[in-house]
């Protein structure tokens, strides 16, 4: 049975998403598009050579009979009202991240899906489907590395436009390292502090670039990342374990070495679509085939709220200058 | 329109290529089945949840009037025959190597398709959609490194059985390697020879191993190849340009960096099949679009034939020890 | 004219040091040798073949008419005493770390220095010295990183004794860090904070083991320290400057890479003193020299006195959990 | 004692060694310099400040009193004159490749010190000083990777003078692994081949560049040497050797990795004698200490012989395209 996705939002991660069920997955396809642009909606379908039907809103094309599973790829102030919408449909959802802007927005999908009594509710949190932090959590889950005392790690961009502010370091880059550790360690933090650096000559003026985030987990596991959005070379995701009996890094994407113009060198990636393409195919096609056997695996509304919360306590640390506790609840068995 | 392939040959490769159809790709299905084992053949179907019908004979399943597309994973005196038999129903053949066990056979394929009047044939050398041949493939058609000068490139598996004799160390190994670099240059082979040097002690008594053969392209090019079927560690593929403007390396297979145990390291991987599993499927997969689009693109008939004569020409060398010419007709315009 | 030396301590690093500056390096004789255990002393001599007299005493050594230079190697809690006299004795001496185990000790050894008009001590940061260390200086000198914002690193050590404990994670592993960062940055600490992670298993249970240190600098370069020194693994030195044009790595030391057993690997070292031979002998061959020359340029007592001071405020950090200033004294003419 | 070292020949390598022995190594000094440009021996006396005779010619020089040892860096034409000389005086000499211009000319000197009566000739053979090649040579001792089956090998430098023509490509540049692989294999050479690619558009008129160069052991060790001396990019050493426990590769030299400009970057050297410096000192200063004991150790007479036989094979066999025969005569005993 083939899924029959609507999809609310054709920015361009819509329209990547759109492109790769199309294209690129199997047992899916668009039948249904939604965007606050009607023009650009249209414009998508013919891009794809979709046969889709445009709705004018998300709720329309939420509640249209032929729509299984929604995709949410729309601006991040909207999500939390159309997973809200697509649970009350009885419909899957797929919501990129964020899942709500808020900790307390995250909590009403929780409710609201526990309402609804099984899981509908997937978040983009895609590195969890990456081949070589899946590497990393195959090892550590089979003891190899025994406990995990730290993690290094490290979140590089080479620009970020001029409407990036301090706090987006923590909600739009850092919530992926968020969410990466959690799962990584299978553990929740404890408590969060963020120091500054003398900041970069190529950062503007609103944005407070490079920045070191310090998490602790309620295992006692001590995490630094460096959160550097300006750092010109390119984007570049470095992550290294260190546990009690060995070290494991995160594998570089796989790239020629040159022997060119008196270096040895190899191209560091410009762009993180490119560097989570075939994490975004692994991951939509799961959403998929889980959705196909009426039971979804992937990152939980739990798994957004609680990088919702943490996000928050690293933001709060931005301010204070101080350790910041991290206040989880106990987790509802729902989502055990 | 989902392409209806029937699998004749239900070994390995034939079940992990039914599998990845089933399982992985997109727009295609498994709905007919045959094997010199019809048991064999009812217990893949039953592995795997097919919906397929079991034939007598390859022939048999060509003929079905359900099936689209071929997919020849039988034993290899046996490909000629089913390949014919393809292209005289008009079906896609997807057929791996060897296309044909001799040159002789390769040519009556080739003339069979020319007189049918399309491309039905396409030769499973995967290491055309391996990524990082690819990559290498680009930078050289891209002119980054000047014209290529020579190759260094080595085969290595960790052990093979006792049946392997030496001149399998061409037909059934060195074969990609010699597609490969056919493709990589863009041009034919004029010469081969052979080298042995003192044979490893983990060879069995049939076997001269390691060998390294070196071959000349008719544009200069000079290619060395180690070919080592017992070197123990693992499987390892290498492959190094030397340009006029610069050298690149074929990327290592992804893989975690350790700390451990007083080293750094990388695990090498020990199977074929896992070092080119993503090739295979973008291989498989585009078979599959493009036997939809009615127009096949992959490694033809002729990519096929070219190996079988290059490869004659080293086990020619393996026994003479001298420089063999490598004698390729003219490529017919069909096959350009 | 060689320099003649005079040795105070031959355990594992006085012999080391003797046995390079006779069999390695030039421009040099040990001509004096002294130590609480005078058979050691006598057997030093024996086993490395030199023509020296024992003293009873440092202090008679240090006075000794043929004695150009010191060496002191012996147990921490006498540098500060025998680098006193050797000034007074208007020597030049060449100490080990630390200086002395106190700030105010190394202010002692400062005010005496001065009062001597001319520099005489040469403390024993041999990491600046080191080839790897160097090459990174040489591109942050040059502007190739532009400023730098960041440093990671890590000091590990296989094991360590059981009469380690806490403290010595700073003064005795971190010292090196301390003096290599203010040399790298050309900058003075600011502030320093230390995390514990859960412990090891592996640490014996007077020490807390793994712990990431803090620092910030004066112009606000923040950096990292993972001391882990019972990751069981092998000596290993990390260090990566993170700046605003650029990041740059600490080189690994050199060795085989090997394909083996279904790995490619890299022997790591297991002793410190491999890491840093060459930078030993770098290091004492400079002494030499710049003795020869009648002017010290190696590190100096400031630099001493500095590591000291960034020490204590770590040790206390390590105590109080919190962020602790570190306070500098203006440095004086003297030593700049 | 100190050894007191006579120069011929104050070109470039002449001065490179004259002053690593007055600055760096121990136990040596110069005291007597020969050039047929008088003025030439003058300026580096007075650059290296050094306290030496210049002698008119070569033989002068070898005669002198107080020279207990020569260095040979003059034009290689007149290598075998005075190393023939300086046995006849009975003093140690060391002589950079070629001893002399012809196997025959080597022959000369072998009778010449073999009627001496002992080993006074040390040849510049420095690759067997560097440590990756060492360490290479190390753990092939150790049995670590069985017996070697082959070896894989490049010698690249970025460019040529207008007076390199094709034969030099063996004597000047070969040269260097026709010994190291004896030496690394204990083995002597029992043919050559050498095929020439498709030429670089780098190379000017009278070389034929680059070239592949085969070799057989008598052991059966199958070796293949690119020679690429017009490769733009750097001057760049690899050699890899597989054994039938695994396979080993020489280490590149020490560098930063530096992520910059969208790339993952090492520098390559561009200059030999940045290459092999440490290789240099540790030669000259194993000559100094031999020469000190009265027992050479290092490359002798009978290895600068067999480099130039089997560079005579290869030149021959640059010129048939045929596999010729190194015809070796047995080892003298005085040079076991
Ligand atoms: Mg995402
Ligand atoms: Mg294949
Ligand atoms: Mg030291
Ligand atoms: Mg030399």
């Amino acid at each position: 049975m083939t899924i029959r996705i609507g999809v609310i939002g054709t920015g361009m991660i819509g329209e990547e998403h759109s492109r790769r069920i199309t294209k690129t997955l199997t047992d899916a396809e668009i039948v249904a598009v939604s965007d606050v642009n009607l023009d650009q909606a249209h414009a998508m379908i013919d891009r794809l050579g979709l046969d889709a039907t445009v709705y004018e809103t998300g709720q329309a094309l939420i509640e249209a009979d032929n729509v299984d599973a929604v995709l949410v790829t729309s601006w991040g102030q909207t999500h939390e009202e159309y997973v809200l919408a697509a649970i009350k449909a009885g419909r899957y959802v797929f919501c990129e991240k964020p899942l709500a802007t808020t900790a307390e927005g995250c909590q009403r999908i929780m409710d609201a899906e526990m309402a609804a009594g099984r899981r509908l509710v997937q978040v983009g949190f895609m590195r969890r489907y990456d081949h070589g932090y899946n590497l990393l959590k195959d090892t550590m889950d089979a003891g190899n590395l025994g406990q995990a005392l730290m993690i290094h790690a490290a979140h590089r961009n080479p620009t970020v436009p001029e409407r990036y502010v301090t706090p987006m370091a923590i909600h739009d880059t850092l919530i992926h390292e968020l969410d990466t550790f959690r799962w990584l360690l299978d553990d929740e933090y404890a408590s969060a502090q963020v120091a500054f650096s003398q900041k970069t000559r190529h950062a503007h003026s609103e944005v407070r670039d490079p920045q070191l985030v310090l998490l602790e987990t309620t295992r006692g596991t001590r995490i630094d990342v460096e959160v550097f959005v300006n750092c010109q070379y390119g984007y570049d995701i470095q992550c290294t374990v260190v546990g009690e009996e060995g070290i494991a890094h995160l594998p570089e994407p796989q790239s020629l070495t040159l022997r060119q113009a008196g270096k040895r060198s190899n191209e560091i990636l410009q762009d993180w679509k490119k560097r989570f393409d075939d994490a975004f195919n692994t991951e939509l096609q799961g959403f998929i085939h889980d959705a196909q056997a009426g039971a979804l695996k992937g990152p939980s509304s739990w798994d957004g709220f609680a990088a919702a919360v943490a996000g928050d306590a690293c933001v709060k640390a931005q301010e204070s200058g101080q350790v910041e506790p991290v206040s989880m609840p106990d987790r509802p068995d729902f989502y055990r």
